[in-house]
């Protein structure tokens, strides 16, 4: 189970502003991949970035994964066990080992 | 705390396959964005996409976030929690209610 | 003027697949983000790319571009002047010579 | 041929500055979708853009297509109507018609 504290503070903030109501899906899809580039940019043209800065912009990111798991009632972290048990079966550690073309799609 | 089987169970999968090699920060958020827009595909021509597959693809998302977040020692609930505070008193429940132009920057 | 050929053939590819439908510019604009992901995919672990897969997944970006542009009946190559424009005068030569973050925004 | 102009001044642009350094291909791939957030922003909450900020926006994803396509030596419209033909074949009009999921890989 994951942190029940986080799913219900980003609950109440959406609740006490009134902001469900632009919480489709595809607009949190939508908002994922946009602070997904925010999250890049501080990587843009070289590979140091400021560790508060990509803290602050990950958690963007995953504040609006959490929001569109809950949006359609998906447990967060077991969605992740889930595919990684997938990934597992699919790249046994003796094949995948060192390979990162064999997973370019984790 | 987040849940630390995800986290172990991420680490142990990463281990087993040598692939740390290949999770510098900026190839984890470059990963970010590419599962991102992944995650959007589903939405691309309509709103309706089919919760499994988002499910899939979201997993993909917030796996390499979890991997980004280890690779600089960040919680990743605990730097939700610290943005979500920043975030209400940046939108007072006042006077961001039902306005998401307040919070285009969430 | 940028080149008409390329427009006409746009043009006629979603005329006859009867696909201007889909074409919204919130479509086109999920659809460029969508292949730039993908164009990115082909750096995701290293800097070395096929320059042929690279090639192939620019086009996609650049057709969901020219359709946006189209869309909202934009000169593709007008805007990109106008822009250049007003970032030579934000960026002066002597000022954002060698300096990558004066132009995080280009 | 594309818009030699276009060309001319985007290569202006860069040498002047002396930003050549930082437009490795995998830097521009990263700008590139950076943009294609920035760009989709504007369709964040709803489908209703603003006309201006999206040239601007597209401008800029187009901006760095153009150096990538530049960088790798590529005609960025030939690309487009090479891409353009193997669609047309692999989508003929009569079985694509009015079918989105026919070309979510267009």
């Amino acid at each position: 189970m994951p942190d029940d504290r986080v799913l219900s503070a980003l609950r109440d903030l959406v609740r006490e502003r009134d902001w469900a109501q632009f919480h489709s899906p595809a607009n949190l899809a939508k908002s994922v991949v946009i602070e997904a580039g925010e999250l890049l940019e501080h990587f843009q043209w070289d590979d140091d970035a400021d560790r508060g800065e990509v803290a602050d912009e990950l958690a963007d990111v995953l504040t609006y994964c959490y929001l569109l798991a809950d949006a359609l009632d998906l447990d967060r972290d077991g969605i992740v066990l889930d595919k990684l048990e997938r990934t597992k079966s699919k790249y046994p550690a003796d094949k995948a080992r060192g390979v990162s073309t064999k997973y370019d799609r984790l």
